[in-house]
Parts: C-alpha cells; sequence; structure tokens
C-alpha cells in the first residue's frame, strides 16, 4: 500500500485543525473531506483512522487535499450554461455530488466525470459488486484497481479529490453520517444489484436484489427529506421497467383518454426480472416521496450500456473501468464484441428480435451531469429514457459480424434457448428526447467505435473465461435452493 | 389452558399411527392435520410436541380431528356450482384452502366462513398483528380470544377443525413447511402489515411494512412455484393501489390507444402511503410471476371494510371479530360508528371529499369464497376490484349522524386537519363488476346496518380509549427516528 503510506502523515497532521487553501476561488477556512469506512478498528489498510465520537460503528479518516479540484476548475456547463449555484460571495460555488455506488461500471466512469467537471465527488459504495465476482467465479474482462488506488490515482494526476465512504446504504446510520458530513446538492444513485440474470439465480438473490434495491432507496429518500431537503436525488432505473408494449413508450407518463375523460398517469410498468421489477418499485416510491415531501427526482430510465472508456477513465490503467462479459452481468453489446474477440459465436437469445434502447457509456455521464445540472422542481417527479439508439439483438449480431470483419475476426452467431421470458418479435419505439432537450450529444454506435470495442476485447482476450459466456440462469427454472454456478 | 390440556392425550396418540376415519366421503387412509410451531421446545401452550427430523429450527404436533370437517360437509358453492375438483374415485373432494394472515380482521372472518363452506383451511399467521396493539397501547374495540381458543372454540361447536401455522412467511424455512405440509389448492394472502397511517409513523415501520409485505408475498410465490404449482393465489391488494385518477378505474387493465396503436396494459398506479405502496410492489411481482412460471393469481382490489359481523363470527363471544376504532387501524366508517357511540365527534380529515369503495365485511368473504370457487387459468393474473358501494368522507359521516339520531345518540362532526397527503376533492369511479358477475349477492350499506354497528360500539364503549381517536401519524413529518405514540 504504497500510496497510503506515503500519505498517512499529510492525513494525521490535519486532523486537528481546518484546512486552509489559497486559491484565488477560496471563499472560506473550510474542513478537508472525509474519508469514512464501516470498521471497528483503529487502521484500515494503512490509512490511519480516527474514532467518529458520534458513533461506536464507524470511524472517519480526514484526508488533506492538496487543493479540492472542484475549486480550481470551477464547473461551467458547457451545453446548460450554469450548472453550479453562485454563492452567497458571488463566486460560483461548485456543487456536491454524491455517487452512490460509484465503484461500478457506470458509478465510476460517472464520479471521474463529475470530478473532471469541477464538482466535489463523494462515492459511496459497499463494494458488493465485487464480491459478486468472486462468489460466482466471474471476472471484469479488464484489470481494474481497488477504488483506493483508483482514487488516489486520481488525485495524483488531476489534484482533484474524491472522498470515499464505504458502506451499505441499508444501514441508515451509515448512509445518515455520508449525507451528515457531506451534504450533497445532488445525490446519483447507482447503488443497486443491477443485473437481471443475477435475481433470478435463485430465491435468496431474487430478495437480495429487491431488498437491497427498495430499501436501499427508500433510506436514500429519508436520508434525502431529514439531512439535505434541497438535494436533488437522480435515480438510475431502467428502460425495462417498461416492458415491450405494444405502444410507443412515453418518458414516464402518458396522457390517457377514456370514457370521455383524460389525464396525464405513470406510464404502465411490465418488467420482466426481479431486478427490473425492483426498479418499477423504487419509481413508485420515489414518486410518492416526491408529491408527500417535495423531494425533487430524477429517475433516468437508462438503456443497455455499452463501451468501456471514458474520457478520464483512460488517462490511466489504474482509472480502468471494468468490462463484463458473463452471462451474468454482460449486456448484450459488450459481451457480443468479447465473443468475437476470443472466437466465440456471438449468442443471440431465441429469435433475436428483442429490440431495447441503447447508449454509449460516454453519454451515461453525459446524461447524468445533465440531470444533475438542470435539476426539477421541488415535488417534482420527472422521468428521462436515457439512451441514444434502437437495435434488435439480431442488428447487434450483424453489426458486430461486419466490424469483426474489418479488423480480420470471422465472426460467427449461434441461436442459444431464450434463458429469460420475453417477447422475441414485438413492437417497440421508445422517445427519447428529453435529455436531448437538454443538450445531449450522443455519440451513435459507429464502426470506428465497434472497431475499438473490438481491438479492446481483443487486447484482453487471454483474460476471457468462456465457461462464463453462455447463459446459466433460467427464468423459468429458478428455484427456492441456493445455487453456486458451475466453475 | 384446559382446552389444551383436555385434547394432549388425543395429540399423543396420534403421533405413531395415520389417522382413520369411517365417514361415507372416507376416501383413503389419511393423516390428521398439524399444527406447526416455529419454536426450539418440546412444549408449547400444554401442547405435546414432537420435534420435526426435518428442521432443527420448529416443531409440528399433529392433532387428531375427530371428524375432518370438509369431508363431514363436502361443499358445493351455492352461487357457482362445482368449486370442488372431483377426486379419482369420483366423491367431491373439499379444497384446501390456506388463509395466511388468517388471525386478522378479514383474515379471521374468512378463514371460519371457507370452514364453514366445507373447505380444509389451515391459518398461517405470525400475530404481529396483536403485538402492534400491545406496542402502540391500542386495542381492538371488541374482546377478542386468543388464536388458540379461538380454533377450539370453532372446533367445539362446529366439529370443523382449522390447522394453526404460527410462524412468519418472511422466513421461507418455515412457510415450505406449512406448504409441504398442507399442500393448499389455493393460499389467501391477507399476511401483510395492512395500516397505512401504520407504514408512515417512522422510518424503521415504512421499511417493515415494504420488506414484510414484499418479501413476504415473493415467499409465498417460490413455495406455490415449487411446493404447489396448482395452487391459486388469492391476494388480497388495495384500491388505493390506483389512487385518485381523473379518469374512470378499471380492474386491473386499460386498454389504450395512443399514436393510432392498442394495447391493454396494467392500470398505471398511484399509491399514497408506504403501505399502498407495498400492495402495488406485489401487484407487479405476481403479474411477473404469472407470466414467467404459469403461477395462477387473483388480486383483489379491496376497498375499505366496514362492519363487525359474519354469520360464523357470532356464534359465539369466543370467535367474536376484531375491531379498530383508533387512528392507525381504524377505518373510516368502523371509527366513525365507535366515535358516535361515545360521544366524540366524528373526525372529517381535511374537506371531506376523499371518495373511496367500501364494503360489508360479508362480502369480504364472500369474494374471497369466489375467487377461490372460479380460479383463473394457470398463468393468469387476474385483477378484481372487491367493493360495493363509493362514498366520500362527508356522506359517511352524514349517514353515521343521521343513523345515529335513530338510535339517541346526538353526533357532531369535525373538521380536523389532514394528516395524509391526498385529494380532498376528486373525481372518482371504479368499476366493480367482476364479482358481481361471479355471483358477488352485495350487502349494502343501510341503516339497519349502521343501526346494528351503532349498537354494537355502544355496547363496547368502556372500553373505548379517545386518547387514539385523533390522528397522530402525519404523512409530511415522518422521520427517521423511531417514534413512540404517547400513552
Amino acid at each position: 500500500m504504497p500510496h497510503l503510506l506515503s500519505t498517512s502523515s499529510t492525513l494525521k497532521s490535519c486532523f486537528s485543525r481546518p484546512f486552509t487553501q489559497s486559491t484565488s476561488q477560496q471563499r472560506t477556512t473550510d474542513y478537508p473531506r472525509c474519508f469514512t469506512f464501516k470498521t471497528s478498528g483503529y487502521k484500515c489498510n494503512g490509512l490511519v483512522l480516527q474514532q467518529d465520537p458520534s458513533s461506536h460503528r464507524s470511524c472517519i479518516v480526514r484526508a488533506a487535499a492538496a487543493v479540492p479540484a472542484s475549486r480550481e476548475a470551477p464547473a461551467t456547463n458547457p451545453r446548460s450554461g450554469s450548472s453550479q449555484a453562485a454563492a452567497a460571495d458571488g463566486l460560483p460555488k461548485a456543487q456536491k455530488v454524491m455517487v452512490i455506488g460509484g465503484d461500478g461500471y457506470c458509478g465510476w466512469a460517472t464520479a471521474l466525470h463529475l470530478s473532471n467537471k469541477g464538482y466535489e465527488v463523494a462515492i459511496v459504495d459497499s463494494l458488493v459488486r465485487r464480491l459478486f465476482d468472486h462468489q460466482l467465479g466471474l471476472d471484469s474482462l479488464t484489470p481494474i484497481a481497488s477504488i483506493h488506488n483508483r482514487i488516489r490515482r486520481w488525485k495524483s494526476l488531476t489534484g482533484k479529490t474524491i472522498e470515499l465512504h464505504i458502506g451499505d446504504i441499508c444501514d441508515f446510520e451509515f448512509l445518515e453520517e455520508a449525507f451528515r458530513s457531506f451534504q450533497p446538492d445532488a445525490a446519483v444513485h447507482f447503488g443497486e444489484q443491477r443485473s437481471a440474470p443475477y435475481s433470478m439465480i435463485d430465491r435468496s438473490r431474487a430478495i437480495f436484489t429487491q431488498h437491497n434495491n427498495v430499501i436501499g432507496t427508500l433510506n436514500v429518500l429519508f436520508a434525502i427529506k431529514e439531512f439535505q431537503q434541497d438535494c436533488h436525488l437522480v435515480k438510475l432505473g431502467t428502460m425495462g421497467e417498461y416492458g415491450t408494449p405494444n405502444i410507443d413508450i412515453e418518458e414516464g407518463y402518458i396522457t390517457i383518454t377514456h370514457n370521455g375523460r383524460t389525464d396525464t398517469l405513470p406510464y404502465p410498468k411490465q418488467a420482466s426480472s426481479f431486478y427490473h421489477l425492483s426498479k418499477v418499485h423504487d419509481s413508485h416510491n420515489i414518486a410518492f416521496t416526491c408529491k408527500a415531501w417535495g423531494i425533487r427526482a430524477t429517475d433516468l430510465n437508462q438503456g443497455v450500456v455499452y463501451g468501456v472508456r471514458t474520457e478520464e477513465t483512460e488517462m490511466h490503467e489504474e482509472l480502468q473501468n471494468r468490462l463484463d462479459y458473463d452471462a451474468v452481468f454482460g449486456t448484450a453489446l459488450n459481451r457480443f464484441c468479447v465473443q468475437a474477440a476470443v472466437g466465440h459465436p456471438l449468442t443471440v437469445y431465441g429469435k433475436g428480435g428483442q429490440t431495447r434502447g441503447y447508449l454509449d457509456i460516454r453519454d451515461t455521464v453525459q446524461c447524468v451531469e445533465l440531470a444533475i445540472a438542470n435539476p426539477g422542481r421541488p415535488g417534482e417527479f420527472r422521468v428521462f429514457n436515457q439512451f441514444t439508439e434502437q437495435f434488435s439483438v439480431n442488428e447487434l449480431a450483424s453489426l458486430v459480424t461486419n466490424a469483426g470483419k474489418k479488423v480480420g475476426l470471422d465472426v460467427k452467431t449461434t441461436s442459444v434457448p431464450n434463458p429469460r421470458v420475453e417477447a422475441e418479435e414485438h413492437y417497440y419505439n421508445a422517445k427519447h428526447t428529453k435529455l436531448i432537450e437538454l443538450g445531449l450529444q450522443p455519440h451513435l454506435l459507429s464502426d470506428s467505435l465497434l472497431d475499438s470495442l473490438l481491438n479492446f476485447a481483443v487486447k484482453y482476450k487471454d483474460r476471457v473465461d468462456t465457461k462464463q459466456i453462455m447463459p446459466s440462469v433460467s427464468w423459468k427454472s429458478i428455484g427456492s435452493k441456493p445455487k453456486t454456478l458451475t466453475s
């Protein structure tokens, strides 16, 4: 832990005094950022810890930031103008954004992007996603550094500090501490179990998924209500909440005329896994708290994300994002590119007519930034459909096959029995204009992106465990007995 | 415990041999019914217990039924004809119905009604509803016997046995045991925390409500899938799932024509408490499992239930049902009658234009029986709106005032600040034809019913704690700190 040890004396030296800085943006004497760990000890990974007097259950490290990045480079949103509120002294005040689930695929890319754009960022994560990999015998295609090393590398490269709060948001005492110490202006909530197949492995994982996601989100809502009433909740939902209705999918609401009367109501939900259902439950819970408590929330019904590089993650190997290709966590396009790279046929489930919305991970981070920079009114529950293009699985397979040819790969496709219960041929037309109206400039799927993804997959192909590619989880045969995937 | 002790020798004597009976309906040698208790000991309430070899966590009592009631009086449903499947020998086979939450207000009345109609009934209940009363300092207006005494009294009066499984359906091991031993043809699921104000007391009770209801229902779905695939789930939902849209409320689904295309989709949900939301979550989860696993389910979106007497509960004081008048568990009409009886002004929340569907508890039991007797197809998710009439709160207050005059009560009404977040003046027109089509013969709210309810309330008025009448729970001021209601 050389990084940790080399900073520990700095850490200790700042315990007893406020942190003062001298940049031109300095407003007041301020306390440095905090790292909170859930631990009963005084040492953790070589960091010097200070026991938090308000709790017997956690320790806090106050780590001196050389120069808080958000003040070095005050953010102005290039598309929406003023993303930052003006402080009382007239100087731009960096917005504080808590990124819950900030160690995950979308969360890590978003945390770095927001930090780079001048937001003060705190990551809240239990790291349980890494535990899932251990338990299921899976691994990211790309080697990824520990969250501690990721954050230290970011600091050393950019001078920007990202706070880290390790803990489970289902533990309200932990979450309260994170909210009280960081006082976020916005909370981006990626901190959920996010795999449909994972939620369909066995009963205990189905229950875990719904409990973890629904209770975690309820706790975030209570924390906002109680400790940070104006905090804007930016919640990651999924396009899968809508299912595949035979009418156009609108953004969250639909105006219905029925028996001569008209109302605008929440768009009907037809989710098709315990994971997708957990997001439906979240949406209903959040909508209620907006109405009852005046919380401001944006539900980002995200499509399937592809890609791995963002401007920030490609700055250093230790900042690299994860890329999942396995049948549990890998999503369609990413998985296909890895399959093509290792010479495995692309696995199309059933007829392959399943059509969904897709987006580049560079647009995920852009969309979240746009939502934060343009918060809704108190009490408003906004829903944005967050994707840029629609593809069927067969169309994706065809695109990867053609891109493969250009880089010398002979790509085959195979149809495998569909492990899911879903329509394989259906109408699909989902609106996605609200984020465009806020300024989203999409990175559309192109040959060059596919080439780059394929070359990336080829680079790491020796890390691929081909046993993890075929579907291992069946929607119909899920049972109550705990299941260990075959090794 | 005289009842228990007097039967213990009979209990012991049947442990080692199958129970044989000699009625004309006897089909095969059969094992007597079981009582399952979650306990680590060998004695429980004076009953002789036998350790279940399959589990270290529970004990089973096999209690000899003199003559299983359901075979004494083979059921034929008076309205729907053949509610019972024919056994292989051609004789009618009594349907086995598991009543989850069978010790509660609707559950107890339903369990007795079904037992009386010839169904074999097993009650599954954790009795936590009684604990809520202790914790909140509340009590039923009517004195109620313990579930053990209730069941023994029923047996002694009618000769009919009701099985009792005491445990928490969130504990899958317990639920598995109940399903395996009873093998229900239908499971009626009342086993949820059912009070909106309770779910809005504090964070921990909000979380409890959603966890208990959602996870409990998921477990029931897994138990059906795994142990009793053909079991018909009859789930108690609530009309509150729909909220108060400005268009007619249909029964579960609505056909929408949008941009020139048409689909029939789940009716949009707008619930307005953590309790009501938990039922919305259940509905979505159940709909998915019907589609994915072929489960047959009926979601009974019930209105507000009033009344206390049913044909069965009035047979003996020990069979009497509970009647809640407090601000947490008491619902509008029942609460108004008790208020009128003790000379407390009727507490109308806000403007009183809040309109909902209502039904007599005698219709609750009738509706559940109709749903069981007419199950849907495997994979079908049916939704019935279970109420008979609509009233606004002001209309109810007026009805109770007039009925009060007839029995010599001078009834006043007072408007209190609305503790809830809800529209106080709104359009409301909800369909409720499906149960009528199955044969429901409603008991409409009448002067005579109101007189009887009022007289009942007068009879027990010395048991009323007037401090429990005024609203004590606010939708807006719910916080994360555990709250103890004032005593």
